[in-house]
């Protein structure tokens, strides 16, 4: 056996993912200790309720409610409490108290980064949390260092895994939202409260901090726009799949280029994706990261977006990395936001579209909608026409499909609203982007 | 401007790869810099032929025919001439000049990998080899660091494109390899003399690389057993289809658990791998890999595995890697290689197969065969039998389409010989394991 320097490790959290954590930390210590050339030594383990019942097993001795003293003195602090306080002033002490920090703690990330990473390099600290963006999939390391030399044109992400098992059910089984979401709760797969998941906070989050690595760029959270997929009903699943497409939660972060130079766009929201895809196939609950860059080329990462154990495994990535450079020291892994790219609103986006409408099934309609698209710059690529009631003393209602060219997300929106208001147009059944050919 | 510490950087060669990596080094200069904390300057390139035609605008002043004088003195030292010398003699002399050292060069690290990276070890140099394995996909960063604090239990690749562009056209068209090989090599997918690839050289020299980072343990080219793609036929293809199979040429690295310890298995042939499978939708020239580990479950892989900017994308990561650790200093990338697990031979593995044989269509050969097996210690799961001509006058002849449980290759085979010489059976039609789930 080797003897090895032992580095002081310090864990905040014991829920499904600091459980599975200490357990790897005890199971594998030996060989923990071979990769990393130091033992890791788990000094403590700060929890909100000394009793309350844990996933794996864990030494009484080691929990504790008072994380300060376990922080002071520690090499290694890893933060899986979630939520902003008190985890950021906890990780904010462990940087000035001379430790290196791994966090899984997106929320944090998404909107204290800039402070944590500029408090770190002040120091010569580091701040790993390659579990942050994508769960288990090794996504941190891949854009921040093997793509180092490339250009990112555009990040397509499925990072949230509640909201893809939902779409994937309603897709395959023809079901709607309620009962899918019903289920996925009973069966965990789902919270009590769903809306971070559902209403796109989480992927919201996620997408900044994909972006900001990407493009080696600050991005705000508020700079990034937000839909959820509870407006996602079995009627569009339907008219999608016969389309042959499939409705995906999509993180977008996209480099733009235009006369005044180049900026970026993040964006959450249900998109309408190609079943050839390779992002059409990523069902269930997993995740997958499509990344396109400029030598590269096409590049996709797959595997599960969380999960106690799952998740555990790239935070222990993260603290056998943490404990190589505490001992080796060098190169921290300081955040990068150099390129400082603004950050358009949506309104500036392009994409193309797919438009469903309810009109009066009378002469003349298609040829006022088709007047009304072009009057606001959006061209038509496909139309599909389909009588849905014949007229029988009363008119008739038809459908259309409009799928449109690209056009700018502003342009779009007001002639949406212009078409519901012209008067031949019953109802707008759907605006759905169209992303990924 | 920041002022940046200029490195000097030498290339050897500008072949597909380097003429693309020494363009974007001059095109994308100031952000590469950024990125890097260091000005990277391209002082020379080492090449056979001065006047050879190149992919890329190069400035004549900069090419040389002579290395050595390129290697002393340069901070980091990009070998992308291919083969194993003198590419060896220079990459050691580099390191031993104080360079690091970034190369593509898969037959040299499969080789000759340990001796170079113990030449590292000694000086504290290191070798960065992103683009050896898997072309464009960063897969040996989230081996090494990633996936540091888990246990990779098994690796499945699609690590060579022109076998796998073969493969997919024959699967999707019906066509007979050497029509698909003629086209391919028409079309530049496939070299004019093609053994490397359709024999399995090539992807047994990456699944060497990716087996001893993954298992930490040096893994010699001659423990891999290899099998190329040239015996697979259009009737192989249509009976794979049949079976709801697709046949790839996979490049396996497995854990194996036994009662004396663990021990590793490495192997390249083609596999049949059920359709649904992640790896079944790799399509064309792209490449995958596939692995599974203990904590962090399925994960993948996927994008271009060769192609000289795609590759460029990665030899480019290295250099920003590279330029960061020089000027920073810290953890070099050396190989761990302290697990040291035993190699086990292709006669220890246990897949399943899948057993096709001509047979006499007279009652009691089905018995026959399936005696056989069970003497052989190899269990049956499944058997489709159909008549192929009927008796009329002479004995008719009917298939037998044997799936089989998990069993020792070594049984299988001896197995398979006693079939052949058994008598009943007329033509032992194809043998193929079966891989993924
Ligand atoms: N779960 C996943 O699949 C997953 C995936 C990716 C990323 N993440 C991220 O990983 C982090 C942890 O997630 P999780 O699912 O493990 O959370 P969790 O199950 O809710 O566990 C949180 C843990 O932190 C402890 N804690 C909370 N507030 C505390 C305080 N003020 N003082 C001391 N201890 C406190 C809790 O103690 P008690 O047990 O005593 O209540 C609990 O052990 C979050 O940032 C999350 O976003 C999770
Ligand atoms: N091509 C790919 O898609 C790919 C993908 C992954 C990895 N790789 C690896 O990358 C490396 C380079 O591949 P490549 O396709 O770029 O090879 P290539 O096109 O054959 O280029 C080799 C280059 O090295 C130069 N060279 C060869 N021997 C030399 C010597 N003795 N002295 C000076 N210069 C010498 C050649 O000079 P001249 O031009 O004057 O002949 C040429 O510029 C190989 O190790 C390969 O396995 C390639």
């Amino acid at each position: 056996m080797t003897e090895y320097r032992r580095l002081r490790v310090a864990l905040l959290g014991a829920g499904a993912v600091g459980s599975q954590v200490a357990a790897l930390l005890r199971k594998h210590g030996d060989e923990l200790a071979d990769r990393a050339g130091a033992a890791l030594d788990l000094v403590g383990i700060a929890v909100r309720d000394l009793d309350a019942p844990r996933d794996t097993d864990l030494p009484r001795e080691l929990l504790t409610t008072d994380p300060e003293p376990l922080i002071v003195g520690a090499d290694i602090v890893i933060e899986l409490m979630g939520g902003i306080e008190p985890a950021r002033t906890h990780i904010l002490a462990a940087i000035n108290s001379g430790a290196d920090v791994v966090t899984a703690n997106k929320a944090l990330l998404a909107t204290h980064g800039p402070e944590i990473f500029e408090a770190a390099d002040q120091v010569g600290a580091s701040v790993y949390y390659e579990a942050a963006a994508a769960g288990a999939i090794p996504i941190i390391r891949p854009l921040r260092d093997s793509l180092a030399g490339d250009r990112v044109q555009r990040i397509m992400g499925i990072v949230n895994g509640t909201t893809n098992y939902i779409l994937d059910r309603m897709d395959r089984e023809g079901s709607e939202f309620s009962d899918v979401l019903a289920d996925a709760q009973a069966l965990g797969y789902a919270e009590a409260d769903p809306t971070a998941d559902v209403e796109g906070y989480d992927a919201a989050q996620k997408a900044a901090i994909l972006a900001s690595l990407a493009f080696h760029t600050a991005v705000p959270l508020d700079g990034v726009h937000r839909e959820g997929i509870t407006s996602v009903d079995k009627q569009m699943m339907d008219a999608a799949r016969h389309a042959g497409y499939v409705i995906k939660l999509l993180a977008v972060c996209e480099r733009l280029t235009g006369a005044d130079g180049e900026s970026i766009s993040v964006r959450v929201y249900p998109a309408l994706i190609p079943r050839e895809h390779p992002l059409a196939s990523v069902h269930g609950a997993n995740n997958a990261v499509f990344v396109q860059a400029e030598a590269a080329g096409d590049l996709m990462f797959y595997g599960a977006g969380a999960g106690g154990v799952q998740t555990a495994s790239a935070v222990l990535g993260d603290i056998v990395s943490a404990a190589r450079r505490h001992i080796a020291g060098g190169v921290g892994v300081g955040e990068s936001t150099r390129a400082n790219l603004p950050v358009v609103p949506i309104g500036r986006v392009t994409t193309r579209y797919q438009i469903t409408l309810e009109v009066d099934d009378e002469p003349g309609v298609l040829a006022t909608v088709a007047g009304i698209l072009s009057e606001g710059r959006v061209s038509i690529a496909t139309v599909e026409q389909t009588v849905i009631r014949e007229s029988n003393g009363e008119p008739g209602v038809a459908r259309i499909v409009i799928g449109t060219h690209k056009a700018v997300e502003q342009d779009l929106s007001e002639t949406v609203d212009r078409l519901a208001a012209s008067g031949v147009v019953e109802r707008v059944v759907s605006v759905l982007r169209v992303e990924g050919n």
